[in-house]
């Protein structure tokens, strides 16, 4: 970490800088420009959040931190790509992996219906709901622990191996007995409680992107997870907050790329969350595929608009056979040749 | 709610919102503009989940929400304020409280030293982190049960009613018996198992905002707390996420003012978090409280530079007597009468 | 639009507002509901700025607006897509278009190294910057007109079609004499006094998203154009401001597809400010081109490190050509079979 | 500047990032750490965008600037706060100013009864639109000269200055003949070519911050003005976007104690657009004057329920009224003795 001193600061802010940085196990290292000092923090194992809170101490404009806070996760720890396997599908690998289901285990006939669906489309997983995080408390909160048998029936039936989503550590051994991967919610990212539980399970992690998660946050968490104990985790991008009232939410598949890019952990993207909106998913699906991702995951029910949760996000299943279709579709042509017209006036 | 057809629906799309509308328990009203055609879902009782889900049937453009998601925080549902009451101190009353102390609690010295000096200051309630959400797992993560027992010592000593964050529902057993009032972190707005826990607790609740949360998915959380049994909230503003760097959050003091419009809970402000800037925290302190605040929580070390968790954020004594002291301060003046060059100009 | 009135909200209240609605010149539609009554204004040519100013009317909650804002760039209005022509280059038509060029043009060699390599690479039209807004008046500003005749030139040299941006009102005739297409910078995007005036120019425009403009603004943004007289409009989404840190804009690449669904205008993308970050341009380029984009614009520099401005998102030639490759090579393959594991156990 | 290398930087790429400094005019200075080395950028007088664009070099990890990007706005450089006097009214002195009227001219009759309303409840400047950015080309936008020459009349007949928006280079002389302050609004912040107009003219400047602009883009842009020789400048937080709907922007108090401690400009505050609802801008009125603005823009129209701009944010003279009555009144008063339920419990 850089201290950086204020233009003003005195000699002896400067020595007390200096003094600190030695007490919390860092050699200083001192550069005087012509119009401020720095002092760099060298070394490793010392006490950084006390090199963070030197942003108080007098004379210091800003503390400028330079390694990444990440390690385990890290592509620098661990150059080679994670491969997650699910039941026997394999995340992060060659090909590109399809999960899909209802938002919420309606019913047995619904899951079943849809399960079926799915499988002959082409996906490899199933998801669905069984506990719902809900914004409000007077919507259908999911069927619990009914839903987790039906989804394991369903697992049996189709040989499609199952995500649902994990929102609090009492229910974690239940749904460990039932499905093959648990999901963290957006919302729950940095419920750090409920991750140190899931750093400790014989189950991978699905970790969803928390809507006002920097990249960097996000892996922070995947880090609980990997320091834990739990090296089995996919991480999952599903749009971020933003301004834009037109789509749900703002999906970041720049964001892909980057934790890609910083990170060994295979990384899939949810259109239906990232747009909220059905007649963006088949786009936003090749784009995601094209930008890298590992794999994806779709809402997918036998009737969005009777759905009892994100109904509007929600593919019919010839919608989702057209998703489908799509990822397998080429990318279009691009203009190469100059027109006749450019090339006389050229010559002109 | 409103269904907007889309301007080429046909007749038989329109029968089909017509119907459902009547299946989901509400009674059709239809409007017929030039352009286009509404109709309107009347009523209450129905399943408003089903005509949300009518976005996506043929020929629905949107589906428009009319009322107000939260019904028991609601002030149409209450008009007269909510004054919660905290170990005898009245948040929401007449007098604007002061919430201080560290972020975390570091040891027994740490933590007497503060709640001395801030109820000197001033302050009538203490706080302090027993569990604390960190980013990372490499950052210290709190004393756990020993600082509830120094918290509760604490509050023997100094009369100061005592808060503290609860992260999971495995905790919230033990923090009750050691302390007043229990915080749900901004990470945690939405841990909806958590605040269903918390609905069943016998203590008062400080219910942080969520860093991208709305303020109707804010009184939404709240509404977890009050419908399942618990009236006893207070609402804390504590900065969202935007794009600005230069602050560590954007402090929305129009939130407060608006919470207070639509809800009769009483809300408190953050200036600690809402900045992250020590040298803020005074004049935010002063605006929170001419916004119509019911309170402040504010952090406070002994020395803010060898804190082992926000100390770029945290006041040191002298620090919080200004901001004490700035709250006392009256107003500027106002600029009233016209200077002499301006009124001969107009003369002239 | 629909005004949403008070649940509270007297007879004498409703009345006013129906009959303001028919002052404003719309005719209005009374629903009562259980809790609330809502008046819609029907009708086209009436007023709507007074139908909006009733928020403010005793009795009111909300006014609702149910159409879209924009007419000539919708897709209702012209359901067929718009193709542009640039010099020869049709953007908007079957092939992807791929724009390339340096962030500023620097020096007639700069260019022109530039130029020949971008065009042996497959771009199809030239980018250069003569008018640089740069956030400090410390930065370099450009060359002004000399850069407009290199860029000349350089069309003349090489057959590609030459797009620059304007900044001024004042500099569109000198701009229009030297190049094919002028664009419009995202910090312009509501630049009304220069949208009119190149409403109004007998050259096409390419107009960015704002940082911070919904796409409905932006829409209205061309609308400025078109209902100008204008019509030759290519719309570029460059990337949003956000919260995230790690890459310098957010690129919404859903408002590429969202745009062409509202739409017939051509949509393309910049992935160079998009993420403003090297390493990300080639995958996020193949994902614009998979959502649908039109076309690409791409920063492209003999040497990156040495560049005027923007040089962290500039590619070298070599980087440019590995993104022309990328975008030909075919989508990753999609996992479709059953691993033998899943089915194994499935059976058992 | 600070040149972070990468862990793996070889010793060659270390050696060409130090050149690439001394190449661009500055010393380099090397620390070399237990995992990476660092070179420092030290001097002044060198081309700083060539270290910027070292981010790409080879066996760079990020460049990382130090010292702040303006100059002459900075309290560095002048540490005494400025005052701008606008036609008599000191602004940046010790009174607050309030500047007030409605969002256009429409009307000779509209404006003299607002002049004289909000003069008589104590605004000692007026403010008025002539030339009106609007979003949709179908909206009202200003009587432009007309309106001009009503505001000069208002202003001879009351005796208040008068401010008005500038949207375009080609306005400037006329508006300059007719009032006494020049208002860039916030979709201009970073119309370049504007603000170098602005900066050569005998006139003051309100300078809106930009709904997506940092603080530091903001002190930037009015850096041109005061580098191209226009030191009258008075800066005006009006809210930036965020993903909150309730408001219209999410109004940034901090940035205006920020603003103030970063620079010596007087800044005031606009809670009419800060925060788009009547309801909320007397709450927010007083914030902003406890945060310590300079002075308050507040929109104010004889019935804004038939306003042709920004009605919903508009406050009729009754309205307007109350907010000044409550620049007056004392804050609330702070919670100080122990209350006795908890001092008994204590000493139990």
């Amino acid at each position: 970490m850089i201290v950086n001193m204020s233009e003003k600061a005195t000699e002896q802010e400067i020595a007390h800088v200096i003094e600190r940085i030695r007490e919390a196990g860092y050699q200083p290292h001192v550069t005087r420009g012509t119009e401020r000092t720095i002092v760099a923090a060298v070394g490793s194992g010392g006490r950084r959040h006390e090199i963070e809170a030197l942003s108080v101490a007098p004379g210091v404009e800003a503390v400028v931190p330079i390694a990444q806070p990440f390690k385990l996760v890290s592509r620098q720890t661990r150059p080679e790509r994670s491969v997650v396997e699910v039941g026997g599908v394999r995340i992060g690998g060659e090909a590109v992996v399809v999960i899909a289901g209802p938002c919420s285990v309606e019913s047995r006939e619904q899951l079943f219906a849809t399960a079926t669906a799915v499988k002959k489309a082409g996906a490899t997983m199933l998801r669905g709901g069984a506990y719902k995080p809900r914004t409000s408390p007077y919507d259908f909160q999911g069927l619990g622990i009914e839903a987790l048998k039906i989804l394991s029936e369903a697992r049996q039936d189709t040989g499609l191996p199952v995500v649902t989503e994990v929102m609090s550590t009492e229910d974690v051994d239940v749904i460990c007995e039932h499905v093959d991967m648990l999901q963290v919610g957006a919302r729950n990212m940095q419920n750090f409680a409920l991750l140190r539980r899931l750093a400790t399970v014989d189950r991978p992690i699905l970790l969803k992107r928390g809507p006002s998660s920097t990249v960097k946050e996000w892996l922070l968490a995947a880090e609980y997870l990997l320091s834990g104990g739990n090296g089995r985790v996919v991480l999952c991008e599903r749009g971020i907050k933003t301004f834009e009232t037109e789509t749900r939410n703002t999906m970041d598949l720049a964001a892909v790329a980057l934790a890609r890019e910083l990170s060994h952990l295979p990384v899939i993207a949810d259109p239906s969350h990232g747009t909220g909106k059905q007649s963006l998913i088949a786009a936003m699906s090749r784009a995601a595929v094209a930008v890298g991702a590992d794999g994806l995951i779709v809402e997918v029910h036998p009737c969005p608009e009777r759905a009892l949760s994100d109904g509007p996000q929600s593919l019919d299943f010839a919608g989702f056979e057209n998703v489908m279709r799509g990822l397998c579709a080429p990318l279009p042509k691009i203009a190469r040749s100059q027109p006749e017209s450019v090339r006389s006036r050229a010559e002109a």
